[in-house]
Formats: structure tokens, C-alpha cells, sequence
């Protein structure tokens, strides 16, 4: 990644530490392996660590460290989990990263409106741990662990989004701490409002550039009276592909339809000993009353055995789901274990479903005619699929043929109605992607907020603009 | 209303006038008649003309328009069916509507993909019969056969919000004229997209203040394989309200839950010929398989028995659904025709569903006790619930009184988490509320976006924002 020079000139960070060295002592810390393990997310090799750390463990104390640092203009990188692809929490600039994971509490939980207010750093496991018994539950599962601050920050999505939706559809209001320390609430508990302008959707997704989320209030959803999973095999990559199209197509709120090339299954069967065909496989799953679940299954077995689509295998007891889900949980880590030593680049395709064989087919051949090892996955419900690219760190060829697969996977799926990215964001590692799917004109518009918002620029520089 | 003052000096639109006619021609209109029904929505009282009307019928010439009235500083107010209830068509600076009817086509249907691209002036009715047997339909159902270009604009939603979501959930992509004439695209085609701030979602709702929007990619969704309606009573409002409350928790996907009170179904009695027992009534309505749709009517069944809900009667034929749905859209004009000669004042709130109930009460006690005429209807599936105040236009003792009821409605929707607006939007009417719900703070964050993008405030000024 080429260095970039800052959008304004940033003042001396050395006051703002020694502050927040005497504001809140040992919940600051410049260890350089601190500051490192900061700065790192999952997927994108570079990462540029910050000055200082800092625990905020409440609201004020948030509000105060932005006053502090947009007063002596000194970048500020919020961090969640680190589960971020996309270089989201790498310090640039240099600047205050501000660790939000011990702001984890859920403030309540309003159980007759389904939905629940939380503080940012709670995880999403912990949060559905917490939820255990009331009935509810929150369905946006990107995989990993994030937190929920985090997620709304890149509108997350994930397995479940088919039939629970995105982030976008799950937040319903967000505190903020603005650039200069103030605090705003946005949005309501309604279900729904005509308010003004919604900058709760603009703030979901703004990674970090606008504010600092210091409060998020999510729509949680029943317990589905039923459950059941199942896997599908198929005998090539096209026929799965076209078996959830057609499912996609008929209306029936699918939970899960998930794709995992046979490279994926190959990885996750050694990694978590679960004994499947290596053909390209669907991860079904079935949410509903216990009719209404059996009429879905059917459906989707219909359709897939009409595609091909052999040895269905049924996971009916909760052990087999969980065991089920939490191989394909893992299955970055799988892949990456397949090749010991590579750095892991996480390409992120959205497209229309008509779509996604062709496109899903080209990255698959380009693949292999670069040589180059890569399963494919994804939630191919919504139309999203990933390629876990492994290229070794110092292989410049490999770098060089990942970086045509991707770009002329991008390409493909902006000629066809898509987005570069379904759901990991831009962070550092997807600006130019950015800009080839808007164009200098509406980059440019998303700018002018960012400067009318946060005029010293301090909020998560380098992310989503260029400098 | 009272009198404002604008928000910038605007320019003479003599010269605008002179050059729209020589470039327009009879697509161009200074007829007093004109001008004054183009003011007009439904709802608010006060209307003032614009000078001039314009019928474009492309792009280029919506953008052409913008360029001139921006080079001018003359106000431009979007158009579409006039059926807005918050004087967001009114000029209340004067100025050039732009009539967006003739820009009515279906430029697309994909039918893979589920979605379709429209331009603006087509109506939501138009648009669906258009769909007529391609299996997919446009579910977002405002009462009103307003325009889909105005729908975005309010970011409307309606009876079937609970089950298929609101404007905001059913708009993909946007193509807007700026208000220097540049014409940008955002959104994709994709379900789902990270990429940098969701101006969608930002421009959806915007009420014409940021941009004319020239063309709408929209999500469609199957027709379901069966429908079922039914209609039951109930002995109070709080039964139905209560009865609502626990369909809503227990997470099947019902399409529309509606209620009336008894006051809109004499009205609707009278008005559609319905034969209802003037109670407090429940219209509801079940899609999908034949099997899910049988689940959830008994399950509605039973729900309303255990709150005393009697008379359960089945719409099955199609011809008797319409007839239902048709006189409860038609429950705005049934509601006026109980009082010749009134003008309408329809408050739209809507809450967290646990404090339905309360505020429903609270605003049918107040308007008891004010003596007034106000039938209550809405989609409590959601929470949102209108009163239909229907004071004597020259009758000042009745209009402090729907100011009275109406204000304290919204001040304890917003006490409990609610919304000032379900659906209808800030416009003229609800600015004051506007800041009651957010404060100065938060509506000074949507005018920097505003100020960012229209400089010279061109577009729609007078709504959202005070002067």
C-alpha cells in the first residue's frame, strides 16, 4: 500500500498523551506491542499502529477524549474487536486509538418492542448470551466475534441477512460523539420515522469518519418456534449457484443460504472434522413455525435435486447445527490453514442474483488459470460471496495475479448492477474500488459531509476518502 | 402558518420564467389555476403557488431546469400526484414547480433480480399494473396513488410496512439531479453494499431539499401464492390495541394489521357500503404458502379471541378483499365527508409498541374531552396510528384545540421513544416538532448536509428546515 500523505496538516500528538496519561493512567498505554496488535484487523497485511491507546469506559470520558484531540487536531481511530478486513483501525496519521471494548454493557432490553440499547463494544456473542431466555434474539452474524459498534460501522451483514437483513436494517438509533466532543442522539424506538433526514443510516457505515458511537439501540427478533439446517451438495459450481437463484426467486424466507466451494470444504473438513463430499456445497437453514419450516426444507430440496443437488444431509439436533455453523464460522481460519505462512486478502462481491453464477464462475476460472489457491464462499441468498485469496507475503507474482483476479472481479460486478463491497466496507483497503463504482462526483459528495461534519479531519483519517 | 422569512435572497424569476417558455413552450405554466393546485397537497390548509409550472419530460431537462433556476437563485419545488399531507408541494418563497408526471415510464423490470427501474412520476398504482403478470408486485402501500418519486421523497411506508418494509427498505438506487444541474447515481442493484456513506438511505426522505430524483431502481417482491383478509371487532380499543401488541411479539410475518376505530368505520360505512358493527375493528391481512397463511390466520384468530375479539369475518374472494382494502384507503375521504366544508389536519405518530396502547387512549381521551371530530386509524402493526382532526376552517377555538391534543400526542410519543412522523414527513407542518424530537443540534447537522449540497437553497426551501 502506497503512503499517503494526511488531508490536513495534524498537530503534536506528545500533549495529547501526556493528558490522557493523567486523565486516566493506566488505561492508557504507548507499549509499542499495545499499539501494534491495534492497529492490526483480519485480511489486510498493512498496518500502521498509533501513538497511544486509550479505555474509555463511559460516555463522557469519549466526549472528553475528542474535545482533547480535535482541540490539538490529532487523529482518533476508534477500535472494536479488530475483526475489521479492511484496514479499518490502522493509524496512518499516527493519532489516539480509542479502544472501545470495555464500554460492553447492555442498558436494557425492552422485550414487548424487541429491541435492546448497548453500549459499542459488547460483542455480538455476548450480546446473544445476554439474550438467553427473554425469547430474542440478534440475528446479524458477519462470522466473526465484532462488536456491535464495529458492525454498525461498517454496515455489517452476514449469514442471517436474507431473512433478518443487514445492520442497516437493525439499528434503530445511535448515540454519537461528534468531532468536537458533543453528544447526539439520532433516530428513534419507533419501527418506523419520516423525521428529517436519516443519519441513522448515514452513520451506519461511516466507519468511524463521523463520530464516535457511543450507544447503539438494535431491533432484535423472536426466537424462531423451529430451526433446522441442512448441507446440499452439488456437481458443479454453476448448478449451486442456479439452485439459489431459483430459491431466491420464489419468496420464502430462507434463514441461511450459504456457498462453499469445494477448495472451502476441503479446509473446513480438516479443520473441523466434518466429513463432507469436496463438491461445492449450500449451508441451508430454516427458521419458522414447525410447518412452516418443513414446507421451506422441501422446497429448497425440490429445488436443488432439480439442479443436481445430491446428498442432502439433515442437522435436526442443536449440536449438529451449532457443529455445523461453527465450521462455517471458521472457515476463513481453515482456509488460511491450508497455506501456512500467506497473507489473506478477503475479496467482498456483491451483484444482482441473475448475477452471480457468471460472476462467481469468472473468479472461479480466472483462479485457477492465475494458478492461484482461493476458495470461494459466501451468503449467495443476498448475492455476496467472498474469495479468501492466500498469496505468500514477500510472492510478488502471486500479489500481482490476486490484484488482476480481484480488480477484474470488481469490474464485473459494477458492469452488472453490483458493489465492490457487500459488507466488509472501504476502510484503507478499497478507496479506489470506491471510486471506480461512484466516481470522483459522489465520493465527492459523501466529502462534503465528512468536512461539514468534522472540519479538523481528526475522525479515522485515510478511511473510505483518499488523502 | 405563520409568515417566514427565506433563508437566502433569492433571485427575480421573471428572467426564468422568460427562458423556460422560449425552451419549453406549452410545457410551461403561469395560469393561476395552475399554480394554485399544484400548492395543493391533501392535509395542510395554508398553500402558497409557485410562479410558474414546468412539465419536464427527461433528465436532461430536469437538469437543465436546476442549472437555470441555481445560476438565478430561484426556488424550485418538486411535484408529483400532490398527495402529501405536509404542505411539501406549497412555495412558500414562490418560485418553479416542477411537474414530474410526464416522467412516468417503467424503464425496466428485472425479474431475476427482483427489482425494477422507474422514473418518478408514476404512480404506485401504475407501477403495479404495470407488474401485472410478471409474478413480482410493488408492495409499499401510502393509501394515497401518490408517485413513487414522492413516496422516496417522504421515505413513506403504509399498510404493508410491517410485512415488506417502508420506502426505506425498498429503494436500491437513486439517480438525482444536484442543484447545480450535475446528475449523480448512488445505490446499486445489489441487496446489500458497504461502499462509503448510504446516500440512499440519506437522499430517501430528504423531501426534495438535496436533489430531484430523475429515476428509482426499486426492490420488488413475489406475489404470494395465497391471501387471506379478515376484519374483527372488538369491545374497546385498548382489546384491539392489546391484541395487536401480541401478534406483533410472537414474530410471524403478518402483511397489514390495521386498525379503525369506531368513529372511521361509521365513516367507512357510510362512505363504502362495509356493513361493519361501529366498533373498534381490526383489518388484517395473511400472505404466503397456503399453509402459512392458514397458521397465521388462526393464530391472529386466537390472539384476538383471548383479547374479546368477536365477529371474525373472512374476506377469502378477491373481489371482497379489494372491496375491504379499497374503502379503508378510502378512509381519508370517508372521514372528511362526516363533516362537510372542514379541513383536515391528520397527525401521524408513531411509538415503540408497548406504549401503543397508552397513547392511543391518551389521544382518544383528549379528543373527547376537547369535543372534537377525529376518527383514529393506522398501521399498528408498527406503532403508527393517525387522528384525523377535522376542525371548521374559520373556527378558531376548535383549531387551539387540535393544536392542544396534537402536541400533547407528540410529546408523550416522545417521551415513550417515538416518532413525530411515521411516514408523512417534516414539510411546512411538523418543523416545530421536528426540533422538539431532535433538538437544535441534531437538525443543525442535517442543514450543514443541506447547506453542502444546495448552497443557494434552491430546492424545496421552506421544508425540514425553519427559515
Amino acid at each position: 500500500m502506497k503512503q499517503e500523505l494526511p488531508p490536513v496538516a495534524y498537530g503534536a500528538v506528545e500533549q495529547v498523551i501526556g493528558a490522557l496519561q493523567q486523565r486516566y493512567g493506566d488505561r492508557v498505554s504507548v507499549v509499542r506491542a499495545v499499539r501494534e496488535q491495534h492497529a492490526r484487523g483480519e485480511g489486510l497485511s498493512t498496518s500502521l499502529a498509533p501513538d497511544v491507546v486509550v479505555w474509555p469506559q463511559d460516555k463522557a470520558e469519549v466526549c472528553a477524549i475528542l474535545a482533547l484531540c480535535n482541540a490539538q487536531q490529532v487523529p482518533i481511530i476508534p477500535f472494536g474487536a479488530g475483526s475489521s478486513l479492511e484496514g479499518h483501525v490502522s493509524a496512518p496519521f499516527g493519532g489516539v486509538c480509542i479502544d472501545l471494548s470495555r464500554m460492553n454493557a447492555v442498558l436494557a432490553v425492552h422485550l414487548e418492542d424487541g429491541d435492546c440499547v448497548v453500549q459499542p463494544g459488547i460483542t455480538r456473542e455476548d450480546l446473544n448470551a445476554h439474550l438467553k431466555g427473554s425469547g430474542l434474539f440478534f440475528p446479524v452474524d458477519p462470522g466473526a466475534n465484532a462488536t456491535i459498534g464495529g458492525m454498525v460501522s461498517t454496515r455489517a451483514s452476514g449469514t442471517t441477512t436474507l431473512r433478518y437483513g443487514s445492520m442497516a436494517h437493525n439499528v434503530m438509533c445511535l448515540e454519537v460523539a461528534l468531532a468536537d466532543g458533543r453528544l447526539v442522539r439520532v433516530g428513534t424506538r419507533a419501527r418506523k420515522s419520516s423525521a428529517g433526514y436519516d443519519l441513522v443510516h448515514l452513520l451506519t457505515g461511516s466507519e468511524g469518519t463521523l463520530g464516535i458511537i457511543t450507544e447503539v439501540t438494535l431491533r432484535l427478533h423472536a426466537l424462531p418456534a423451529d430451526v433446522a439446517a441442512a448441507t446440499c451438495a452439488f456437481p458443479t459450481l454453476a448448478a449451486a449457484v442456479e439452485a439459489v437463484a431459483e430459491m431466491s426467486m420464489c419468496g420464502v424466507p430462507f434463514a441461511r443460504i450459504e456457498f462453499l466451494d469445494e477448495h472451502q470444504i476441503r479446509a473446513c473438513n480438516a479443520h473441523s472434522h466434518l466429513g463432507l463430499a469436496e463438491m461445492p456445497t449450500l449451508f441451508l437453514e430454516f427458521h419458522g413455525t414447525p410447518l412452516a419450516v418443513k414446507e421451506q426444507a422441501e422446497l429448497a430440496q425440490e429445488v436443488a435435486a432439480s439442479h443436481g443437488g445430491v446428498d442432502f444431509q439433515w442437522a435436526t439436533r442443536p449440536e449438529d447445527r451449532s457443529r455445523l455453523w461453527h465450521a462455517r464460522h471458521l472457515a476463513y481460519f481453515a482456509a488460511l490453514a491450508l497455506r501456512p505462512g500467506c497473507v489473506s486478502i478477503v475479496a467482498d462481491i456483491c451483484v444482482p442474483m441473475s448475477a452471480l453464477a457468471e460472476c462467481v464462475g469468472m473468479a472461479r476460472a480466472m483462479i485457477d488459470r492465475e494458478g492461484l489457491v482461493a476458495p470461494i464462499l459466501g451468503h449467495v441468498g443476498d448475492g455476496n460471496f467472498h474469495v479468501l485469496f492466500m498469496p505468500m507475503p514477500d510472492n510478488a507474482a502471486e500479489h500481482a495475479a490476486v490484484d488482476r483476479v480481484y480488480s477484474a472481479m470488481v469490474e464485473r460486478a459494477l458492469e452488472m448492477g453490483g458493489t465492490c463491497t457487500g459488507e466488509h466496507g472501504i476502510g484503507m483497503g478499497k478507496k479506489d474500488k470506491l471510486l471506480m463504482e461512484y466516481g470522483a462526483e459522489v465520493v465527492g459528495l459523501m466529502r462534503t459531509i465528512k468536512q461539514a461534519w468534522d472540519p479538523n479531519m481528526i475522525l479515522n483519517p485515510g478511511k473510505i476518502f483518499g488523502a
